[in-house]
């Protein structure tokens, strides 16, 4: 049964459920195919030594998307108005912002403003009758222009909502301010923000083991580092606690992690990219599928 | 007798007169838990050493305000959303800033904007058929961006009113400029401060006696303390002036202070959120009713 | 006979009319009782030593200005909401930006953003027929914000005016570049200012007569000091010019030094707060008559 | 023939051409009246040694402009709206900006807003039946606020046409970036921008032949400067450039110094203020009628 | 076949086919004719040694694009507006943002907003009654302001495709942070980014054989610098990506390398401004059709 938070608008309150549904495929969890790494990472992700030739067309991500078992594919609304046509199945999130990597913390504060509004969203999804079912947004905990973008979210959230779509927040601390991004406290106090902002999905990083905040959690190394997940997901409470699946990793090792997360962690899936799209598009559907697997099906 | 502000329309002076009369149970003072502190202090006030592990779940605030005999629950809009639907005949008071406690003022001025405005408020009230009594804001006096801050908590007042809305403001001298942020003279200067952006309340530091402004205050160290607020209560004048819990303290310590803080200090009451909410259920609700019988029954 | 600027909209000019002849008593100046200090210097002109005990009610405020012949009462619209229902004959000037002391100049440039806009002080007018007869703003010339707040001042006159409203600009300049803020030729300049801005009244601070720019004026020393508005007096041209009141003086010294500025000066008028309020009522009623007789009648 | 700018919208293009035949009397050249240095440069243009007493009253510029022949009189808003009824038939330039020159280049990089927008002029002399004509802008290219300005410009242009107002840019090189703002090919520079923002005037300083831009020009010293500007005056093709009159000179020098820009640089004419409005009513009549002749009838 | 984004508005995907139809002669290929240098450049693109002496006039652009055999002609609204009534067959595109060159990368970092909105062009295509295409818009992404830039140009791809309007993207990684503007892979991100953006063609720089990320590229020195733009036209996928002409270079050498851009880098054509327009009438036009052949016709 899936509960509609109550500034969904009672005419969107059907489509809001549609859209939980499709994510979660009628789960707890959801799989994200996160592919918003264009900017995030300019083309060091696309591009490379041990990156699959295919991964340099942005087509890429599209095919594996549309091949693969997945429950969203989030991506830059600029592809979707280009690739869109030739993949009208997929269920998108649009992501709302995006920074690159140029400027570092040490020279100036995280910053990244929403390139469009929601409203923009709902009238293209009305233009190109593409499925789009929520958006997501980047917020900069402990930046000095957290105000900005903790504004940004909540407005973004509660009109994602009001138009019966999902909201997805990546929560990540990061700045000056920020000793350990992947401080499991830290991380905790960024997933109960996003509850907070009233997200559906926050994405949070994969909390440390070797950090300073990781001193309560428990014996074996490997479980342990799961363990650390837990205080995240209460400090969320209705909202749901996904992993970034960061760096590409073996598949057994992956899929492992994965499993400890929800299962040890007790978090709802986990949004891969790189992951993926840096293989050859049968290994990235057959990667993708595991991932499904493991997420929707245990 | 409620005194309706002048900016309150016409038409919804009834509306403002019920919500003033629900948050005072018709008494002269308000009883405020207060549940802004999952992005003021991150995780730290929900989870570690000395809090009921029920805590770190969202929930656990709604239930204490459910069952506890409270003026007002004040909280993010988000949660509402996603809590709501479980907790529907709590009076709350939608706090529309919140930043954490990330920056330090060492390293940068504080600056806190509002997440959504009255208009979204209203809106989400309609929608979700809370019954919303109010709205919060935080300003940080003597910040430079103060400006900023008091653009919007006037503005939020004006249209809080002018929709039959509560206002509950929390003054906080603070930053670089700021000496002493208990000093009592500073304190009373803020509490002014909210009289003029035409608050219903305004939230304060207890003032401290060991501060440079508490000379001219009276006799008993304990007594002299609550002594310290008349000044503010005054400056404040037909805004009413509640004091901020603070740290968690004991039971009797807590509602001595309190007592003072109306009897001596001549205060409108209180808010306080750690305090009641890091205990397990039944003594956070045992605590609350104390803190509401001292506050409206004395 | 009343000269209404061009910018008042046909259909208002004779509310404007009235609204002038209020607050000059039909006479060719304006006595302003200011009260807007709670925000300027917090609690410090309200409450301490040689300040009578009833001045840090900030109703005493309201009840001189009803129980005194004065032109106008300019204070911020929060109190107004919270009193006005009580002092419904006073013609009130709604002053619209107000900053705290807390930073200094010599930490950060001034800087003071409109609280609210005209629309709202009309809406205002309107839902709580309090007889408001126009708008304050003060400009820091010279601040690194100066332009913010040279654009809010152009506006917030030019909207005064289109809805028959008064507009006084207090012309203060302050900032690290600002070497003498007494420095008559300065005084003159920010006049001239506020007279491209569109005011009916600039307020300025008496120019001082051990200042850089005064060596060009007259001989005895009193007389001089008033001698050096005449600069100013002349910039604003059909701008009115006023003095602030200033720090609090004896009786006699305060109407003479009004005297001169009016009769040698050639002000319209005076702005006085501090030196009105802080007196106990009764004698505060006193003075302040005393104030508009030498204004009004001189 | 006068050429009438795409972006005046066709039901305005008849009023356009009669406001560009007005301010250039049917000639290809203007004779501005500038009278912003109230704000620009505060009192000092208006009163002190070699400046005539009744300059230091607003209305001797109105007495002048209405008395003279000149093309328009550029000045605030506010003035307008306080003369205006007396002034009735002077084409008038509104002139949207305006800083002091309190902080210097050497504090902070220079900002200029814009304090009213054609909007507003629109209404204005719509309540007022002035014969406004035209608005004009400065822009400090160079400055690290140049990005605003030029977005202000360039919307206040295209407002100002589609509305039938003619626009005039000033358009100054300064900032820290800005080595010497008389060089001649940085001003042909700013003379280009000022035509791709669509300006139908631009205003300049006049190079200086000392300049280090300045190697290729003729022979003759005095000669030499003004061919300094034929660089300029081709860079801003279709928009007509202009010279700042500049500080105080003696009548014949001023005048071949006009005729020179004029002939031998090729400019539409200039921008004369002080120069004229530092004088007593009678001369400085007969020096604008000079102008006038200089620019009109050659 | 022209495949239309799915932002284009249902009713005006016709209007974008048959705006991308004129701007690549119904080939894959654009031609662009660059003219924005009068802001980006002031007059050093135009006047001085080595350039033709029409080229200092404005008009001189216009002319040859009026003659050659071009796809688009790029500039500002402000001279469309002044020229356009005599250049009526021009396919143009409206530049909407330009900085000048005077503010250096050392001293700030690069800054440039939109003079316009899409809106405006739009309403002037209407009064204009001009063949206006597209839009187009610079990004400096490094820049600390990159944020701003982003958000600006997602939103003016986005307006300009609902009106139908095709939108090219000036992609510059600039500022501080970047250490080699000419790097492929840095290239070839920003390339990435016009993508997410939905550009349908971005502009780059032509990578430097010399540069830190072009290790992995050909052998043949010439044929190798063509080459280092593989990776960048891949990661734009289906947004078209064309390189800067940049400083002006002999015809044969020019000529050459476009080729090579095309047929071994695989761009879709160029964009070139100075090695056109500073050249005479005559010989510019002979110029642009000898590129409009290689780029249309092979």
């Amino acid at each position: 049964m899936i509960q509609i938070p109550l500034d969904v608008a009672p005419e969107h309150r059907s489509t809001y459920a549609r859209h939980m549904e499709t994510v979660t495929q009628a789960s707890d969890r959801i799989m994200l195919f996160a592919g918003d790494q264009k900017v995030e990472h300019l083309n060091a992700d696309f591009y490379g030594e041990g990156i699959s030739e295919e991964d340099n067309n942005p087509e890429h991500m599209f095919a594996i998307a549309s091949k693969a078992r997945i429950g969203a594919f989030a991506t830059q609304l600029g592809l979707l108005a280009h690739y869109g046509m030739d993949y009208k199945d997929i269920p998108y999130i649009v992501k709302l912002n995006s920074k690159t990597n140029l400027v570092k913390t040490t020279q100036a504060e995280p910053q990244s403003s929403k390139w469009l509004g929601v409203d923009q969203v709902m009238e293209f999804k009305k233009n190109s009758n593409l499925p789009i079912v929520g958006v997501g947004y980047t917020v900069y905990l402990g930046s000095e222009y957290e105000s900005d973008m903790l504004q940004e979210a909540a407005r973004i959230v509660y009109h994602a909502h009001v138009n019966g779509l999902i909201s997805v927040l990546w929560m990540y601390p990061r700045g000056k301010a920020v000793i350990d991004e992947k401080d499991p406290h830290i991380i905790a106090g960024a997933a109960g923000v996003g509850a907070t902002l009233g997200a559906d999905f926050v994405k949070v990083n994969y909390p440390s083991a070797g950090s300073a905040g990781s001193q309560q959690a428990g014996s074996g190394q490997v479980q342990k580092r799961a363990e650390l997940l837990r205080e995240a997901v209460a400090a969320a409470g209705r909202t749901k606690l996904i992993c970034a699946g960061g760096e590409k990793e073996d598949v057994p090792t992956f899929l492992q992690t994965l499993y400890d997360q929800i299962h040890i962690g007790g978090t709802s899936g986990n949004a891969t990219g790189r992951n993926i799209h840096q293989r050859p598009l049968e290994e990235a559907v057959r990667f993708a599928n595991a991932i499904a697997a493991v997420t929707f099906d245990n």
